[in-house]
């Protein structure tokens, strides 16, 4: 436990590197740009992790591991893949080093340079696309559904804990197709799935649609992407399924007997989501009081605090709550007795807290008296005293309750933050205001980039459930065919 | 399916390295010395991953993650360390890339070259210290009892796959104390947790020892480790547990205020499993037909496989079979159904053998006439027509059989391949013959050099349950006070 944080009216972004710092969920480490971590939040990715990993079993997909390094030249065979990640990445250029001959040290020994520079992995389409063709001969080893879990390093300037580190953990999956329609349906289905695990697990709403080209993938045809809405009126990509159409297996020559008995370039799709998502969850939920999770990730659904003066006493109510803790684990729930002796009860309130622990349960010599405990929900933050009878199906539906509730409250927000406008002055009023802009554009990637100089503002996405309304573009008056979503974006 | 095997007695390496690729467990990249892993082979290794992860949560350890990267400098902390591993590994020196002048492709930017190198990871002792630093003030934060799963680099010259990489996948454990002796039961405990794993999941024997000063870890002050005895009686160093001392905490400065009131540096333990241990798994039950595997980390645990002629047939016959694998599945079994009609049966009876799948389902017309199935052993390669009724608990109980039979049998090679010397001679022709062989040694690194560079044996390890019997060094001729264990080794 730590001091106060900061508000997110005064300061937002302060507010949510000292939460992720003091909440305990990842701090900055000495390598520029990497973060460390910490258990706490690394046990909420993995239960993001093994929930996502299941849903992607349950559609058919295995996983599998590629290799770290990328030989450079892989990098140029996909002209438009090139442009977008061989700029910014670590580069090894030797293999050993040795100490120094003026005894000062190690040193990078100049014999051992590499003949051919390797990359540290930004994303593995190169690399996997290379191995694929000696997986794919006949159109029987279609459809091909692997993924991947792993590291990867993107060199950034300006990083933020979760949101934009150098290094990162994600899931990439890279899928092999007949035909451009197979492909089309994985990628869509790959975005519900990030979909439906957004809103049902992370109780994060989320806008479905496709990236303009300015916004799409280097070396995609189509970038399918969630969107998600933060509490300070930004966006955020919160996950993006990319439709790869024949480009890398035209840049890796990967081809397929058909059922027709000709050849063919097998159709692609890749698509992932990383670390980031914590800082999506963080930023959706949480207050000036610290981390808000929701039940279903929490790595802890239930805290059970004793309230106590003396031995006597402390051991008649950890007994109690022991009882309440043992009932609550059989039946499957994620707890833990705070039976520290050497914290005050007060202490470990604010911690769980802090740290998000959707319920807390607390028991003073009055509630062991009586029969009851009281019961408090993190979201909220209120609080009622309960009979011990029955206090599992009450945590049950209050869980349940929690995570809905969570979920209404943030779609509630965006509704509430997303406005329709068709002038320029009402699209720059309403991005000053936050949230969402739905707008008219005529299309071109110019008017797009114009629009992001003016006012930071981006193409968030083409939305898929749109309606079909023609309109003037808000800041060319050109013709447009629909609506799109703008915001200000992380 | 590919060719038949090379077979283990004409060339247990070729044997090995065809069997890896031809049953889809990985395969070698274009990066050099970096692997593959197939879906296959990875899912074994999801298998292991998630019971020994499960293990170390049991046994009150959280996964934590630390950066891939390791400034340069980190390295030289601790001087043991370096030696060990600073010299062959992948050095990170720029961070860009930029389009050739000469419009050639990329190149690297001279322009971003890293003021301080970074080692891509070979261990994270370094990075891991210098964060705990920051965790450890007081005896309250201890014991820290961290695991992370990662892929590390250490640039090998000659690989083969899984048994020595340049990347590879592995956990380790870095655990900080406040004594001496916790840290030396926590590095014991974890090594019981490795042989757990090691005879209780994979059946595979192992002797567990004390590695001698010339095979210990880097920074280590004592290295603990299990043994396994391969089929071509070479050893296998298959997990290591380290009692590394003060020495991590003296090089990171990370000391803690003790109950006394006192500053003391911690004290730490480290310890390691990686996808070495598929090799492991591979080698010791394989046979010539291709893998065998323990039914506990089997993927597939039982596979059906219908043989008919025409649709009819191929309808009721797989219905049965669909059945059965309901049957079995409800039952908690992973099981496969494989009604690919592409395929003939005695195609996909040699697959499964391939692979490894423990127990076999066959049923043709007669069978389901007879209300019969047949069911095939791939360990011992036997058959049996059973009766449908009952098949559920048939298939458990010869699950359970396998896996108790393949560690008998592994055992029992491990033991009539053991063998005692008294003799220089007697040494030389046990080592040509193969297996462990148990030596006394006069305890000098020097002697223990000269055997090797005389043999290629080294001591696999000074076993913990070893005999206090004195003798004389079969090298020597000087005194000994307990027998060792010697092997040729991968």
């Amino acid at each position: 436990m730590a001091t106060k944080l900061t508000s997110r009216e005064s300061d937002y972004s302060k507010w949510y590197n000292e939460l992720v710092v003091q909440a305990d969920l990842a701090q900055h480490s000495d390598v520029k740009g990497c973060m460390v971590i910490k258990p706490y939040g690394f046990a909420i990715w993995e239960r993001m992790k093994d929930v996502l990993d299941q849903m992607f079993k349950d559609t058919g997909h295995v996983n599998a591991y590629f290799p770290l390094f990328i030989p450079k030249s892989y990098l140029s065979k996909e002209a438009a893949h090139v442009e977008g990640f061989a700029k910014e990445c670590a580069v090894v250029t030797h293999y050993r080093l040795k100490n120094a001959e003026d005894g000062s040290g190690i040193v990078v020994d100049p014999d051992a340079k590499l003949e051919e520079e390797l990359i540290v992995r930004p994303t593995s389409e190169t690399i996997i696309w290379n191995t694929y063709k000696d997986w794919i001969q006949s159109y029987r080893d279609l459809p091909l559904l692997v993924n991947q879990w792993a590291n990867v390093v993107r060199w950034e300037m300006r990083t933020r804990l979760f949101l934009r580190t150098t290094e990162f953990l994600w899931q990439e999956g890279h899928t092999a197709h007949e035909t451009s329609d197979q492909a089309v349906e994985e990628a869509r289905k790959m975005l519900e799935v990030y979909a439906d695990f957004a809103e049902g697990w992370m109780a994060m709403p989320v806008l479905k649609g496709v990236k303009s080209a300015n916004e799409r993938f280097a070396g995609a045809v189509d970038t399918y992407c969630i969107e998600a809405m933060m509490q300070d009126g930004k966006a955020l990509q919160a996950g993006t399924s990319h439709f790869l159409g024949q480009n890398f297996a035209k840049a890796f020559d990967v081809k397929f007997a058909t059922r027709e008995g000709g050849q063919e370039l097998v159709w692609a799709t890749s698509w992932g989501v990383s670390t980031r998502l914590m800082g999506a969850l963080i930023m959706t939920h949480s207050d000036d009081a610290g981390l808000v999770l929701p039940p279903k990730l929490a790595p802890i659904e239930v805290v059970l605090v004793p309230i106590y003066k003396g031995e006597e006493q402390m051991a008649e109510i950890v007994g109690a709550l022991q009882g309440v803790a043992d009932q609550l684990k059989a039946a499957g729930f994620r707890v833990k007795l705070d039976d520290d002796d050497s914290k005050r009860s007060g202490w470990k309130f604010a911690e769980y807290e802090l740290k998000g622990v959707p319920v807390r349960l607390a028991m003073g010599p009055r509630d062991l008296a009586g029969g009851t405990i009281e019961v408090a929900r993190r979201d909220t933050r209120s609080k009622e005293i309960v009979p011990m009878d029955g206090i599992q199906s009450h945590v049950k539906g209050l869980l349940e309750e929690i995570q809905t509730s969570l979920f209404d409250r943030a779609e509630e927000r965006r509704t509430s933050t997303t406005t329709s406008v068709d002038t320029w002055e009402e699209f720059l009023a309403a991005l000053e205001a936050g949230g969402f802009v739905e707008a008219h554009w005529d299309g071109t990637s110019e008017t797009e980039d114009l629009i992001k100089k003016e006012t930071k503002a981006t193409i968030r996405c083409i939305p898929l459930e749109g309606n079909e309304e023609t309109g003037k573009c808000v800041r060319t008056g050109a013709d447009s065919s629909q609506r799109v979503v703008f915001a200000r974006a992380y």
